[in-house]
């Protein structure tokens, strides 16, 4: 893992994380050239927790950036990392302080009140904290993905900022949440048709290359 | 709820809601008026769950800053908002775009890692649908956030951008999350001093009025 003097872009990513996901559309929309480096979440008992990775990412998850030797961890501060480094190319978020705080808003409704809930890491603890069994652990992630769709839902709906996208006609900062999100619902049995304004945004991204070639499936480290 | 015309700042705010506490402290460092608009989560099962305030904030979650009729939820997004419209009082964010991703992230390693886990909602999940008793939700609570404030000690110890804040010698945006944290830390009975960089760093916070003036004890609506 020396990249000293490497000012490339490396990302270490899972294919199913969907926090990696956000990423890698990011990365995509901006034409940015990006190595993975994979990290088996589940092999060995996660890779994620080996000693040359705790070291770069002592939280021990994905995603984490490296340009150059520079680290950056959380997936929503590479986003904005990646924005004031290369602004002009497609920018993640609108132009005025009202519009940029609606879709910040909006990515972290995805980013802290549904994803860390139902993160592989809290369903380790509830299975061998208290033997909750798989029904009740995918009870518990439905249960967050509501909640949070659903509001993202009332806020997107009928609001004339959102357009093809959650704000006006090109991807942002919030469709990199969403879609990995969405993914997430169906992994878990949910029907998308139940957020129809998140369901047709869905349908808009996935016509773009940059959702679909940093798909999970799409991956390199994808079975 | 009508603020037609009134271009102040409102903040919906919990006491104990360390989650507010992030946007007071913000508020409080850019010395910016703002009205604090008490919304009790645990009286008549819970005022955010209340319709008025479910129309103003979909997610039905404290905090939710009103600029005149304009709605920002989602704290980080809040404390953003305030370091764009006001960038000159009392910068949150660092000048480079590598600095700031390094605050972004320690910020969201609270926001995202650490708190949603252990916020009210998920505790009263835990206990109406599992009946995991008092001491199982208290050891859940200090799970997360002895694996969260854990890296968070890694990260800023040791590191050269590490001064008597966060990030440099001037409280900012990781500040705003770590000082309420280590509230949180201390109401499970937890020992700051395991993590001997974050209690020097939040003896420091404690010092400054911005951070004790905007303290769950020091609100309105703290009993």
């Amino acid at each position: 893992m020396d990249r000293t003097g490497d000012e490339g872009l490396h990302l270490y990513s899972y294919w199913r994380s969907s926090a990696a996901w956000r990423v890698r559309i990011g990365l995509r929309l901006k034409g940015l050239a990006c190595t993975i480096e994979p990290v088996h979440l589940l092999r060995d008992g996660g890779e994620q927790h080996a000693a040359a990775y705790a070291e770069l990412n002592p939280q021990q998850l994905v995603p984490l950036l490296l340009h150059g030797h520079r680290a950056v961890s959380q997936s929503l501060a590479i986003l904005e990392y990646l924005e004031e480094v290369w602004p002009h190319a497609a920018p993640l978020l609108p132009a005025t302080a009202r519009e940029r705080a609606r879709v910040r808003a909006l990515a972290q409704l995805v980013a802290c009140d549904i994803h860390p809930l139902n993160n592989l890491r809290v369903l380790q603890y509830l299975e061998r904290e208290w033997n909750v069994p798989q029904d009740g652990r995918e009870a518990w992630v439905r249960h967050w993905i509501g909640e949070g769709l659903g509001a993202f839902e009332a806020l997107v709906a009928e609001n004339p900022a959102t357009g093809a996208h959650c704000h006006g006609d090109l991807p942002g900062l919030a469709d990199c949440c969403l879609v990995p999100q969405l993914y997430n619902a169906r992994r878990f049995g949910m029907d998308v048709a139940q957020w129809p304004t998140l369901a047709r945004i869905e349908q808009a991204c996935l016509a773009l290359p940059a959702f679909r070639d940093s798909a999970p499936d799409a991956q390199p480290d994808a079975p």
